[in-house]
């Protein structure tokens, strides 16, 4: 039977993406958020919400453009202090280790060493309440050679991503493929 | 080394949500998507995008209303399904063997066999290009008691949702637990 949770921002999973702006003074910087998803293919846009609190809206609402970057299993530690600390009280790039480049395409940096970056450039604003949600237009995407197959292709469990699961609290990995999409429920 | 994917929606991994909606004649409808998630805590928010093309397109755009049910892997064939055939062509709920149930807060049907159900008043559409964004206030979930834990807190194994992989083309199951978020970091 199911019972009422009541009106909250309750799902499961979460993508855990890495955005990545720059500040007033071209200071790389990084914040982790789970609020976001693809929201169009064409223009390919992605959505990513923030709160106007953070050091990353300043960023987004200067500079018009982001990453989002994907990390892979083996820096778990790293994103989520990336959504601990904040850019305000010095360089997460240098406490974690991690090392921003300028995207190509857009004005922000990515993380070198995560093997997914998307770079976007602010097409739309809305205020929602505590989150301001900024649609980025994906202008390119940038994968390492490790994450792509024999035929170019983006190989999920290469990439080895994880997911948040809000109110459980925990990040969990990719588990076993279940089988093909736009196949298994012919 | 990174390489130029190009202009693409490509990210890992995305959601697998079963949105439910009411036809013009009151027939409860399903249809998969990939690209969406939250958008705001407060009010809680949670964003979908569908194209004008899709029957849900033209129920959501009618009724303001819809459900996002979360599949456990039990159910990937009818998700898979659901994501394939049209609402124009019959009930998808009758040809899969699900039921569906009236949402307690909104106008739109949930599915009763999965375990997590959102009940989203629209309250902001935005026209992308392909696909149009329907950002929903999130009035109620519902979560079955089989995936709440002795404290009656949402258990994301027990939910056990899988997620899907666009370029890849294969769904995932939700893998082993990494740690503790806001946890690891520090």
């Amino acid at each position: 039977m199911k019972r009422s949770m009541g009106a909250r921002a309750l799902v499961v999973p979460t993508p855990v993406y890495v955005v990545g702006t720059y500040d007033a003074e071209g200071v790389p910087n990084v914040m982790t958020v789970a609020w976001g998803g693809i929201c169009c293919s064409k223009p390919p846009c992605l959505a990513i919400s923030v709160r106007a609190a953070t050091y990353t809206h300043g960023n987004l609402m200067a500079r018009r453009a982001f990453t989002v970057n994907v990390p892979g299993r083996r820096h778990v530690r790293e994103a989520d202090y990336f959504g601990i600390a904040s850019g305000r009280d010095g360089s997460k790039f240098t406490s974690a280790g991690l090392t921003p480049v300028p995207a190509g395409t857009v004005d922000a940096p990515a993380v070198a060493e995560f093997p997914l970056s998307l770079e976007c450039r602010v097409v739309n604003v809305a205020e929602l309440g505590l989150h301001t949600q900024f649609v980025g237009e994906i202008i390119d995407v940038q994968a390492d050679d490790s994450v792509l197959d024999a035929q170019g292709r983006l190989d999920a469990a290469a990439v080895d991503p994880f997911v948040y699961a809000p109110e459980d609290g925990h990040y969990y990995a990719l588990g076993e493929r279940l089988g093909k999409a736009f196949t298994l429920g012919r």
